[in-house]
């Protein structure tokens, strides 16, 4: 697969805005903007989530959101997708009869919202998940893969207030994803790979947000045994990434980084004072 | 009231851990890392939601959670706040009854989860919201209160991943809340207003993060008619500020800013090449 397969589309009109202001000496500006808007989500007629996104690929959105969230099972037969961009509405369909009643309202009330509705579920299988131990992340590719990421035209680079997630292998950049939250592009990533049948244990996980506990948790969950962020950590994330064997760095800028997990799969195969 | 009356603890001990792992040459590093734990809310005796907080000021956070989710009413007289740390619980009680068995079930039905959660139900009251046009904005005041704020001893400066926002009055910052998520700082501002009876009309809301719908709603729903971000905003954001005639600043760096809307309280009292 090439580098950049897909790749954001700053130039796409439906992402950005004009719009009109003042600069620090009252000079009219105008500057581009990412928009924000809702998609709601069905599965199987069943409404589940109405959720704030820049608006492309709301069919990779919705599947990841909902293999995230354990509503749909990795071994799942997707019958359709449907999108309508004018309601603002997308619905998955499967060939598995689901029924989330009684899963929605309990989640509710036994987490909710915000950072923590996803929480309850996501944590469910966790656990169980073995991250292979034979994937290995080269120095050299760390510091390769910034590069060709931070220089790759994005919306970051044209509008900024948005956050990237990038499927790689080895020192290629292949998948790479913006949302206006780290969950909805993680989530579009996911859905991606489901879509394409991707597999997840030789690949490795760069994004630009800070690895929390939900980020972990969902890198675990799809299976990538690397993740790699030029933000930082909390103090959980990175306990979650010890417990599930998945190799964390996180302030990954320049030629520094910190390795906090999963150590014994770098190998320092790049000069450091080059 | 003085500066910073209230601001980040960074040397508290339960708000950071020491984290070891290895740098980009393999060396040994320890490095201070903020936590990142659950709190469960109730709301007498409804279970409400669980949110991944840094766990200081967990009344603030409670009152204002509930307060931004129209789940509290502004003349709602509270009983009591009961935090219970080992159990990661608090509990609010209100002299009313409530009963939100059917609006949490609307809630996940009707929107859901992660940013999108809240948002039917704070937006329910956002068209009634009239806020002051008498309030004022010196450009010298975003000056100050930059600098101030990012020189004041906090989590950011000692551990970074973390958001911070700030209730300002003139150039003055008064009360400084961090914590992992956007939405969590700033439902910590309105606890807090909302237990030590602040008014909002006069105030300057400042936050290091984005200026997304929702933090722009917040807002408004505080009744603050300022907000300054040194981070940057999405195009709904900025249209929600116009519809509710909030002013709007973001991008606050050094000394250059954009103004997006309200651009009529602004009073250029600051030389720009100084």
């Amino acid at each position: 697969m090439k580098e950049f397969e897909l790749s954001p589309q700053p130039d796409d009109e439906r992402l950005t805005e004009d719009v009109s202001g003042i600069d620090q000496t009252g000079a009219a500006v105008d500057t581009r903007v990412v928009v924000e808007k809702p998609l709601t989500l069905y599965l199987n007629g069943q409404e589940i989530v109405t959720m704030m996104t820049i608006g492309d690929h709301p069919d990779c959105l919705a599947v990841g959101y909902l293999l995230n969230q354990n509503m749909l099972r990795p071994d799942d037969t997707l019958t359709g997708i449907d999108v309508d961009e004018e309601l603002s509405v997308v619905v998955v369909r499967t060939e598995r009869v689901t029924d989330f009643e009684e899963k929605l309202k309990k989640k509710t009330l036994t987490s909710g919202c915000a950072q923590g509705t996803a929480f309850g579920d996501i944590m469910e299988h966790f656990d169980e998940i073995k991250l292979p131990g034979d994937a290995l992340l080269k120095t050299s590719w760390i510091y390769s893969l910034s590069r060709k990421i931070n220089q790759q035209p994005s919306l970051y680079l044209t509008a900024g207030a948005i956050h990237g997630c990038v499927l790689c292998f080895e020192d290629r950049p292949l998948i790479y994803m913006e949302d206006v939250g780290r969950h909805n592009a993680i989530d579009k990533i996911a859905g991606w790979m489901f879509l394409n049948g991707m597999t997840a244990a030789d690949k490795i996980f760069y994004t630009t947000g800070r690895l929390t506990s939900e980020m972990v948790i969902k890198t675990v969950r799809m299976g990538i045994p690397i993740v790699i962020s030029r933000s930082g950590f909390t103090a959980w994330g990175v306990d979650l990434a010890r417990q599930a064997k998945l190799t964390l760095i996180g302030r990954a800028k320049g030629k520094r980084f910190l390795c906090l997990a999963g150590q014994d799969r770098l190998i320092f195969d790049a000069k450091i004072d080059e």
